[in-house]
C-alpha cells in the first residue's frame, strides 16, 4: 500500500491486485486495465472498419431483395425498376456519407446524430435523436441475431426449436466478447467481417467478368413462389415503397461518426477514411449485387434468397466458393449486432453524461468500455428475442425508423450549423460544447446537401412508417416519446439533486444540541450488552428499548437488567398484539414529534451474524423490518451492532 | 399513549390502532386480538368435532374402496372379505382410541406423538414422530383438496386444464380462514362437516331399514372394470395388503391429540368426549358402508366409487339425497386439510419450543394463531400440488405412512409410559415436561392394550411401505431421516447461540480505548457534510475517506475540503481500477489489522433517500455494497447517513 501526504490530505494507493485479478470474471473478460491504458484502448482503420462497418455491409445481403419483394407485386416484368431505384439509393447514401464526412471532421470528439442536434437543434431534438438510436441498436442486435440463427436453422431445421435459446446464448458470447474491450473484440471479429466482403467481392467480380465477356447465362430454375397471379399496378406510390425497403441499406452507416472516439489520433483522419472505405464496398457491392440481378434475371422469393440465385449462377452450380458466400452471409448478418455494441454504450454514455441516463453509464469498467451500456443493450434485445420468439418478420417491421429518424435531425442539425457558419465574419467563431463553428464560405452549397439529405430520409421514414404501421412500426412511434419522456424524467431528477446538493448559501449546522441514543433488546445477552457499550460510546443519552410480546420474558428482561444494564434507563413497549415492528415504530414516531432542532435520534439495533448466511432464517430479521420502515424517517441513523455467533 | 414509571423502568404502551386495524390485512383475516383474549380463542366439542375430525371422518368416503380395489385382484368373490377386514381395521381403530384416550387424560396440555415420544423415549425418536406428522399433514393437505378437486372436474370436466389453479387457490382459502383464527375457521366449517355426517347417517340409516325389511335389492349395472380377466390367489399377504389399505380409516385419529390445547376447559375432559364421538361415528359409518357394499354387491371401480354405487341402491335412483351425500362427499374431502391446518402450526410450534424448528413458529400472529406454520403448511402443500400436477394417484401411495410411524412410536410410548408407572410405589410420582406419573394398578393390561396397537400399526406401517415403495413411498422413507438431520442442526444452532449469548462468567468490558470513525464523501456537498457533522457527532477521530475514480473530480474534492471539511483529515484512495467498493475495502481491512484491543471503528456512508424508491435506480448503491461486502466482519459498525432529497 503505497501512502503519499500532502498538507491536510493522504493519499493512499490499496493493493487491489488480490481482489481484482482472479475469478470466473477474469477468465471471462480479461484482468482489468488501468485508467492511465485507455489510449492504448484505440483501434486503427482495418479493425474500426470490421467494428463499425459489419452493421452497414451486412445489409447488401439483403438491401436488393427488400425492393425486388415490394417491386415483384406488380409481376416479374417491374423488376427493371431495380437498377435505378438501386442508383437512387446510393446517390442518397453518398448525400449522406458526405454529410457525415463532415460531421466526422467537424466534431473530433465523436458526432453522432445526437450531439450534432444538441449542439444546433436543442435538447428535445438531441434526446429524441439519442432515443431513437439507442431503440434502433436494441433492434439491430434483435434482428440480425434473429436472421443469422434463421440461416443456421434453415439449414439445419433439427435446431429450429432452439433457436431463441441459440439467438439469446450469441447475444451473451458478443456481449462477453465487447465486456472484454473495444480493441480485442474488434481483433476476434475482423476475421469474419473481411471474409465476408472478400467472399463477396470475388463473386460480384467473377459476376462482371462474365457479363462483359457474355458467359453469364440466366439463373437456372428461378424460384417463383412470389409472383402474384393478379399484378398491382407500377404506381409512384409502388416505387417509393420500393425505395424505402431498399434503404435498409443505408441502416448502420452513422456507426463510425457515433464511434470516433474509439478510434487511434488523429481521429477524425481515421475515421473520416474509414467512413469512405466502408460507403465506397457499401455501395460498389450493393450496386453490382443490383445490377447483376437484374441481367440473370433473379426473382425474390421465401424459399431462396437474391445473394443464393447470383452466386450459383456466377459460379455455375453450387461449389466451394458458393459456400463460403452463403456461410459468410450467415455470419456478417450475427457479426451486424457488434456495431450496435460498439455504438450503444457510447450512445448512452453520452446521454448519461448530460443527465438523461442514469450516470452508472459513465462509468468504464474494469476493461475500459462502458459495462453497464454494453451488458443492459443485451438484456434488452435478449428480452426482445425471447418476447418475439427470435421472428425476424416480427422485428423487422419495428426497424430502421428510428436510423432515419435520426439521419433527419442529424442533417438538419449540420444545415443549422451551415447556416450559422454562413452569418459569421471570416475570423469569427461559436464554441459549442462539440465543437467550434467557423465561418464557411461553401456554407450554401453545405446546406443544400445536407438540406436535401435530411428531407430525403424524413420521406423515407414517413413511408417506412405509414406502410408499416399496423405491423409493428406503431411500437416504435410510441416508444421513441415515451423515451423522450423517461430521459426528461430523469434529468429533472439529477438537477433537483443537484440543486438541493448545493453548497450555496450553505450554513454549517452551528452545534448539536442533543443525541439521542436508543437501543433495542430483545434478551439481556452478550450479543445486547456489547450493543449498549457501542451505544454508551456514541454519546451519554443513552436509553434501552424492549418490545414485551411474552410476560415471562420481560420479567426475565427486568431482573437481568437491574444486574448488567449499568444503570442504563429501560423503557419497555407493551405489545398487546405480538408485533415486535410497530410498537417501536410507534415509540420512535413519538420521539420524532417532541424533538427539539439540531438534535439527533439514533437507534441502535444488535444483531446476530451467524456463519452461515441461511441460519439468518432460524432468526427474526427486525433490524432489517426497522431498517425499511424507517428508511424514509428524516433525521434518524439506524445501525446494527454486530455479534458474532 | 400510556405511561407507568417504575425505579428504573418505564413501561410504554403505544397506541397501535391506527397502525394495525386497517388495511387489505384486516380485511382478509379479521382485525388483530390482544394476547388477553386468548382463552375466548378456545372452542368447545360441537367446533371442536368439525374442526379436528374431518380429516378421519373424510376417510369412511374411500376405505371401503381401498380394501375393494385390492381384493378384486383375486376376482369378485374375494369381496366377501371386505367386512372381516373391516371389522378388524375397527378393532384396530378402538385400540388407538382407547390409547389416545388416556394419552388426552395424561397429557391436558397436548399430547400427540411427538409430546408422547420426548417424554417416554427420548428426543430421536420424538423428533422422527414429530417428522412423521409434520409430512403427512402436508400430504393430507394436497392429498385431501386435490381429491375434492378431482371429484369438481369429473362432474365439470372444462374444468380440468385448471385443477392446479383451483386446487391451489383452495389451499390459499382454507389458509386464510385458519389465519382468521380456530373459532372462526371452526365455525365456518363445522357446516359442511356436520352436513356431511347427517347425509351419510341417513343413507346409511335407510339402507339398513331397506336391508331388515328385505327391500334393498343389488346394485343395478355394478361397474366391472377393476374384474381382471385372470385372478390372483386369495393369499395372507393379499388379505394383509388390503388390511393395511383399508387403514386409511385411522388416518386423522390422532388429530385431536395434538389440538387439545384449542379446547375450552376442562381441555382434556371436552377433547377425550369428542374424541369419543368422532371414533364412534367413524366406526359406525365405516362398519355399516362395507356391510351393506358387501350384501349389495358393489364392486369396485375407477368410475364409480362406492358411496355412488350404495347411495343409489339405498334411494333406489340419483335423487335429491343421493346428490347431497355426492356433494357432502366432495366437501368433506376439501374440509379434511382443514384438520392439517388446526394441528400441523401446533406441532411446529411444540418442536420450535424445543428449538428444533425456527422460533418464529413459537408466535402467535394477529388472530392468536401460529400464523407463521400456517402460512408454511399452505406454502409447501401448494408447491406439492403443483409439482404433481394435482393428481391423487402420484400423490397417495406418499401418504399414511408417516401417520403409522407416529402410531406406532406414541403407542411405544404410552407402552414405555405404564411401565415406569408400574415400578413406582403408590403416592411416588415421576414429573415429566408434558405430564407427571404416578402409579397405576392396571399398568399390565395398559402396556397390552397399547404394545398390540403398536405392533399393529407398525406391522400396517411395513406392508404400506413395502408395497407402495416404488410408487413414491420411497420418497417419504428418504425425507423423514432428511427432516429429522435438519431438525438436529437447527437445535445445534440454538445450542451454540445459546451457550455463546450465555452470561456466564460475562465480564464487561472496562473501557474503550479508541472510537475510529471513517466518513465516505464521494463528492463534498449538503449530504456529505450533514454526514461529518453527524459523524464529529460520535467521536473526536474522524477521517473522510475518498475513492478517486476520476482526477478532474478528486481536485475538486479536495478543494472544496479545504473550505468546508473543517479541518477533518482527507484520506483519498487511489483506484486505478475505477472500483468504488474495493478500495474502500483494502482501507478497511488495513485499518481492522492494526486495531488495538476494545478499539471500535465505525464507517458513516451519507445516503441519498429520494422521494420515490425507483429514483435509487439513478444511484450506485454504494452503502448496499458495502453493507453486503462488511457485514461479516467483526468489530465494525456501518450506518448509513439519510439525507432527503
Amino acid at each position: 500500500m503505497k501512502i503519499e501526504t500532502y498538507p491536510g490530505t493522504t493519499i493512499v494507493e490499496p493493493n487491489l491486485n488480490p481482489i481484482v485479478k482472479k475469478g470466473l470474471r477474469g477468465w471471462l473478460i480479461g484482468n482489468p486495465l488501468q485508467t492511465a491504458d485507455a489510449p492504448s484502448q484505440t483501434i486503427g482503420k482495418t479493425i474500426g472498419l470490421a467494428v463499425f462497418a459489419s452493421d452497414a455491409l451486412s445489409s447488401t445481403a439483403y438491401a436488393t431483395q427488400e425492393i425486388m419483394t415490394i417491386l415483384i407485386t406488380a409481376g416479374a416484368g417491374a423488376l427493371v425498376a431495380v437498377f435505378p431505384i438501386s442508383l437512387a439509393i446510393v446517390a442518397l447514401m453518398i448525400i449522406v456519407t458526405v454529410s457525415y464526412q463532415q460531421t466526422i471532421h467537424a466534431y473530433p470528439g465523436g458526432g453522432g446524430a445526437y450531439i450534432v442536434a444538441r449542439d444546433n437543434l436543442g435538447e428535445l431534438p438531441a434526446q429524441t435523436a439519442g432515443a431513437a438510436l439507442l431503440t434502433d441498436y436494441i433492434l439491430t442486435v434483435a434482428v440480425s441475431i434473429s436472421s443469422g440463427v434463421a440461416q443456421i436453422t434453415s439449414a439445419f431445421p433439427f435446431l429450429d426449436p432452439f433457436r431463441v435459446i441459440i439467438a439469446v446464448g450469441m447475444v451473451m458470447f458478443i456481449m462477453l466478447m465487447n465486456l472484454r474491450g473495444v480493441k480485442e473484440s474488434g481483433k476476434a471479429f475482423a476475421v469474419p467481417t473481411y471474409f465476408f466482403v472478400a467472399a463477396m467481392a470475388i463473386t460480384v467480380a467473377v459476376g462482371m467478368f462474365r457479363f462483359l465477356t457474355g458467359s453469364l447465362g440466366t439463373v437456372v430454375n428461378p424460384p417463383t413462389d412470389l409472383i402474384p397471379s393478379t399484378l398491382a399496378l407500377v404506381t409512384p406510390f409502388l416505387l417509393l415503397h420500393a425505395f424505402s425497403s431498399g434503404t435498409s441499406a443505408l441502416t448502420g452507416i452513422e456507426a463510425i461518426s457515433n464511434g470516433i472516439t474509439a478510434f487511434k489520433e488523429p481521429r477524425s483522419h481515421n475515421a473520416g477514411i474509414t467512413l469512405l472505405w466502408m460507403s465506397g464496398i457499401l455501395g460498389t457491392l450493393f450496386l453490382s449485387i443490383s445490377f447483376l440481378s437484374g441481367k440473370i434475371g433473379v426473382t425474390p422469393s421465401n424459399y431462396e434468397t437474391v445473394i443464393s440465385q447470383l452466386a450459383r449462377t456466377v459460379y455455375g452450380g453450387q461449389g466451394i466458393l458458393y459456400l463460403a458466400l452463403i456461410a459468410g452471409t450467415a455470419i456478417i448478418l450475427i457479426m451486424a449486432a457488434n456495431t450496435a455494441f460498439a455504438d450503444f454504450p457510447r450512445l448512452g454514455a453520452l446521454h448519461a453524461g448530460d443527465g438523461f441516463l442514469p450516470h452508472q453509464m459513465t462509468m468504464k469498467g474494469s476493461r475500459l468500455v462502458y459495462s453497464t451500456g454494453i451488458v443492459a443493450l443485451a438484456m434488452i434485445a435478449s428480452v426482445l428475442i425471447i418476447i418475439f420468439q427470435a421472428s425476424v418478420t416480427a422485428l423487422i417491421p419495428l426497424y430502421a425508423i428510428g436510423v432515419f429518424l435520426s439521419f433527419t435531425l442529424s442533417q438538419a442539425g449540420m444545415a443549422r450549423r451551415w447556416w450559422k457558419s454562413g452569418h459569421l465574419k471570416p475570423g469569427e467563431q461559436i464554441v459549442e460544447p462539440g465543437s467550434t463553428i467557423t465561418y464557411d464560405k461553401n456554407w450554401k452549397t453545405k446546406i443544400i446537401i445536407n438540406g436535401f439529405g435530411s428531407l430525403s430520409t424524413l420521406t423515407v421514414m414517413i413511408v417506412f412508417a405509414t406502410t408499416k404501421f399496423k405491423d409493428g412500426a406503431w411500437i416504435i412511434i410510441v416508444l421513441i416519446p415515451l423515451l423522450v419522456s423517461v430521459f426528461f424524467a430523469i434529468h429533472h431528477h439529477y438537477k433537483t439533486l443537484a440543486k438541493r446538493l448545493s453548497l450555496e448559501n450553505y450554513i454549517p449546522h452551528t452545534r448539536i444540541s442533543r443525541h439521542r441514543i436508543i437501543v433495542l433488546i430483545a434478551g439481556v445477552h452478550r450479543g445486547s450488552l456489547e450493543a449498549l457499550t457501542y451505544a454508551q460510546s456514541l454519546g451519554p443519552d443513552v436509553t434501552a428499548v424492549h418490545v414485551s410480546i411474552d410476560p415471562k420474558e420481560t420479567d426475565s428482561v427486568r431482573k437481568k437488567w437491574d444486574q448488567y444494564g449499568g444503570g442504563t434507563r429501560l423503557v419497555i413497549l407493551e405489545s398487546p398484539y405480538r408485533l415486535l415492528v410497530e410498537p417501536i415504530l410507534a415509540y420512535i414516531q413519538k420521539l420524532l414529534e417532541v424533538r427539539q432542532p439540531n438534535e439527533l435520534l439514533t437507534i441502535v439495533v444488535p444483531q446476530f451474524i451467524p456463519a452461515h448466511w441461511y441460519e439468518n432464517l432460524l432468526h427474526n430479521q427486525t433490524a432489517l423490518l426497522l431498517r425499511a420502515a424507517l428508511v424514509f424517517k428524516p433525521g434518524l441513523v439506524i445501525l446494527e451492532v454486530p455479534y458474532q455467533v
